[in-house]
């Protein structure tokens, strides 16, 4: 069972970090080590015994997901039914996630814990079942694959709505519709469509405001299909486009390119960042491009690693990861072009490449 | 403006706390106090002084956002550069909420202020703008009621499409399509669409699983309308209900009313839950009752104060809540009731009063 040899990499994680133990309570980090999906749940793991501490709504779901581990239901916080079950196997020192565990979350388990021990019990870690999730396993990539295979084809599915006077929401809409239609669970994070001016908000909702006659239409959306997310960005014009719009949009696309083609296992994530950032430095418009270039993909809409200037990590076959530079003037407009790539031993496999990037006038 | 009388409110309760400045990072606590929307975003409040800290993304929303407030925008963390300004003012000691800021972000935040005073510098405090955001103004009030006439209008939209042999995730898509044509920015949580014995499943999502002949189909689903949540449930049967179905559909609804009823202002929440809990008691059900009665709703799906068992919290008029008790009998099926009541003086306003509890058959 694929999960079984993820909780063996967690614990020897763990015992790296130098803790007995380990306690995850983050919601897709439990999926991950445990197959169970409700809201409200932890695992633990020491040595080879493992346990999965939930409430009294999930009693059904979890036994019938979590399949050969032990699934403990109360009505107490699943971390303090983790902390009293280590306790109870003499565990001296547990190893959690301090990038996922709230302040207040960390002091409820410490009380859990005899006085005499509490000091030496918890040990902050961070991301170290998130590290492990970052490269994906064939079975996962199969299931990005399909997520970013339908995303791709929503976008095909949408582009006749994109006409003048039809508002942002019915759009966001119409794409949602057509995902759930085509099997998605939902949506992967809260769609952005964005029209006009608009389109200079990198990350502005989809509003009432209808498309005008001429202007960029950017689509940012992504499925969720069997757990898994997707993500892609393509930005199209309504209307004939300016020189300016023209000129931005081929820069967009040619650091969008530019990055695609740096990515290969052993790349450092930096060097994909720049690659990206240098094309739109020689077209005077890198001050315009306010975010990274990318991160990955995978239970999560953000996952490491983090594509973006000065990151040393280097790419690892088997890691999917988003690329999508964009440039944007206040007040004007921007262009995002954004695809899904599985990083391969001797570049990228580009997963939403069904969808075209050539300039598209609508 | 309404957010400088929150600020003030939320720097009353800092002081009342032992600080003498407050940061905030929570989403939905920053756009309280800054009408600031975006996703990454602090907020600090020293005295009749404000700032909001976002980095580049959120540039032109920030500033067209948070109206009469400075906006700093870095690529560093918000935290940091709060805390960083708080310093500039010689701020001795800020209160932050232990339950919205992770153990590895107080860190980050503890290593931008000098050695010297950073032991003292962190006032931990839990749900001091949450708290606040319990009782709601006229304009929220507004708002809500709005969000909850449009989730209770999608019922009797989604009523027609409750048919057997429709899947549980077409009935979500018809159900998210109509949310977004009549002017929803989205759902407020994962749309909940269960049928037959996944109905046993309290937080089961829609899935392929198609309806059945003869059977419960349980719709828990909410929009988000103006940034506030509507929340509400209704299960219905396909065919001709057992009697067992009937007794236990009755059961539920009959706890239900009893909640509402329970609802007043001076109310403790303990006893709404209890006037859900001994209907169900006394019909042999309670065992079957596996969570709470209910919960705050507005920016968040999940407010204060919450309704289960012994909260001594008493109800305030302004506060919006849902009643939603359930019975799951596993491997077999399960019902669901949940309206969402407004909190007045001498009891309570239905929101979702349009959406009719009695036994309906499809």
């Amino acid at each position: 069972m694929v999960e079984s040899a993820r909780r063996r990499r967690a614990m020897q994680a763990a015992k790296a970090a130098g803790a007995q133990a380990l306690l995850v309570t983050h919601g897709p980090d439990v999926r991950y080590l445990s197959g169970f999906t409700g809201s409200n749940g932890a695992v633990a793991l020491f040595g080879g015994q493992v346990a999965l501490f939930t409430d009294g709504r999930y009693t059904v779901q979890a036994k019938s997901e979590a399949r050969g581990i032990r699934v403990v239901v109360d009505k107490r916080p699943a971390a303090v039914l983790a902390v009293e079950w280590l306790l109870q196997r003499k565990v001296k020192q547990c190893a959690f996630d301090a990038s996922q565990t709230t302040v207040a979350a960390l002091e409820i388990m410490r009380k859990a814990v005899p006085t005499i021990s509490r000091r030496k019990f918890f040990l902050a870690t961070q991301g170290l079942v998130a590290k492990l999730r970052e490269v994906k396993e064939a079975g996962e990539i199969a299931r990005i694959r399909r997520a970013a295979a339908l995303g791709s084809a929503l976008f095909e599915d949408v582009l006749e709505y994109v006409v003048a006077g039809v508002s942002e929401v019915e759009i966001a809409a119409q794409l949602e519709f057509v995902a759930r239609r085509e099997g998605a669970d939902g949506m992967s994070f809260e769609t952005i469509i964005t029209s006009g001016p608009r389109t200079a908000l990198p990350h502005g909702r989809a509003s009432a405001a209808k498309l005008p006659r001429r202007g960029f239409v950017t689509m940012d959306f992504g499925v969720l299909l069997n757990g898994y997310c997707s993500d892609m960005t393509r930005t199209v014009h309504v209307g004939k486009g300016s020189e300016q719009e023209l000129d931005v949009y081929h820069s967009v696309l040619e650091a969008q390119q530019a990055a695609v083609a740096a990515v290969a296992a052993g790349a450092e994530c930096g060097d994909v960042d720049a690659a990206a950032r240098s094309v739109l430095r020689k077209n005077k418009l890198a001050k315009w491009f306010s975010h990274s270039t990318g991160h990955g993909v995978g239970l999560e809409i953000h996952e490491g690693p983090r594509i973006a200037a000065k990151q040393k990590q280097k790419l690892e076959a088997g890691m999917v990861i988003t690329i999508e530079p964009g440039v944007y003037l206040p007040g004007k407009f921007g262009v995002r072009i954004e695809d899904m790539v599985l990083v391969t031993a001797k570049g990228c496999e580009v997963l939403t490449a069904a969808s075209p990037k050539a300039w598209i006038q609508v």
